[in-house]
């Protein structure tokens, strides 16, 4: 029987998803909690491997299994064996046909930026920060002209193991609310660094160090040089997977977020 | 000359504010950073110590010194020397009768409790958890109760050094929000453990284990074997320290917490 999860994670704790020898990851504890539960070793396969320091509000992941149980005897039961920054937040039984990576067509990533003088503590590894105001608008005009089918190898990142570079980027929302900004980007996939390359160019944009056309310019030249450091992980979520409506899967549980309220998915 | 600092930690780091030998403290912090800034050893004086785990947005503490700084140099200047967990969020020279602690008339503490079958590791540390509906109606009617001048011995720690148990409560908001009950606790000064104690007792209202007068009961027998057990420091803040308009304080940064416009103070 094939079993998919969704859990959330709060990456600061570690080195990204995929298991690597010395270092912390959540597939090595993910792993050892479906263990601890069932006493045999299973195998993940996770639809987004995010990288070290960046959060998941709606991760998925899939597993084979014999053992039977009720789903919300899986979320109770590795959640027992799971650190207190990871949690499986739902898990149901699916068809053969489902492939955690493979069946999405879609991902949502949420960034939260935190604009002022100081910063804050509370925020620390949860949202990214930046000192000086942003013009909200200049970032969006910037931000329309990557919606599309594009070539983004200038976004990519030198170790991104992906096939191509062309990725159809769906939507990209930009909503100051208090001394925060959230951008959401939604697209068919991205590429490794992706969110944080483009954030990095949408600040120098905001901060009036560049135009918005500049954005045009940078994504034609398919030149990583061409584009700006890349941002910090801290304000980054993976907050939702599409799949096909068939597998009735639940929706991530964004509830969890105090500032879940801005969007719905 | 005397010095106000306004300071934002992150409890879950720190074993509380007060400097003990061999455990981490934020009054070890600050001090260290000053020293680190100023290159000469400087003692604070603190509004209020919090506990292991027990957050601060609105800290203030004063200290006093020869050294001429513009306010925001303070601000700067410190923050670079402390660690991410604790940051100052505004410096103003006061006179020398002020005091952090003994010119404070009312302290504002607000508790933010998750609710919801599944734990939230983007929570752990920042918010309660209860997996259980509460009654907010029943909460409410409880905590009208413990409104104004009363002994509050029942809700104090056996560790607690205050003089007197009678402390003067004004107020207790409770607003559901989303999955989050925000409470909001508002009195001349704290014993310790106190909103801890009395939100232990809400939980056992709010789940219907004890009807909403049992809240007077434990009051009036002035036993703290009479309440619940101490609830988890996880979602607890120091949100405001009140001290005379005359002293002319900035008010606390809460637009650092994406969950700030649900109160003003």
């Amino acid at each position: 029987m094939r079993i998919a999860l969704g859990l959330q994670y709060d990456g600061s704790a570690f080195c990204g998803w995929q298991s690597q020898p010395h270092v912390k990851t959540v597939q090595d504890e993910l792993e050892r909690a479906l263990k601890g539960f069932t006493t045999v070793p299973i195998p993940t396969v996770v639809a987004g491997r995010t990288d070290t320091g960046v959060h998941a509000l709606g991760q998925v992941v899939h597993f084979d299994t014999e053992l039977e149980r009720e789903p919300f005897s899986w979320v109770r039961g590795i959640n027992a064996f799971l650190p207190k920054t990871v949690a499986i937040q739902w898990a149901k039984p699916v068809s053969d046909t489902f492939h955690a990576r493979f069946a999405a067509f879609e991902r949502t990533y949420y960034y939260v930026l935190y604009v002022h003088p100081v910063r804050s503590p509370m925020l620390t590894g949860r949202a990214g920060w930046v000192f000086m105001p942003l013009d909200v608008e200049a970032m969006r005009a910037a931000a329309a002209q990557w919606v599309g089918t594009h070539d983004f190898t200038s976004f990519r990142s030198s170790e991104c193991q992906a096939k191509s570079p062309i990725k159809r980027l769906h939507q990209i929302d930009i909503e100051p609310r208090g001394s925060f900004i959230h951008f959401r980007f939604r697209a068919n996939a991205f590429l490794h660094h992706m969110v944080r390359n483009l954030m990095g160019c949408l600040l120098m944009i905001g901060r009036g160090r560049q135009r918005p056309e500049w954005a045009s310019e940078v994504l034609a030249v398919r030149d990583r040089k061409a584009a700006s450091p890349t941002f910090m992980p801290d304000g980054l979520y993976l907050a939702k997977v599409g799949y096909p409506a068939e597998f009735e899967l639940p929706e991530p549980n964004l509830g969890s977020e105090p500032w879940s309220d801005i969007w719905t998915l």
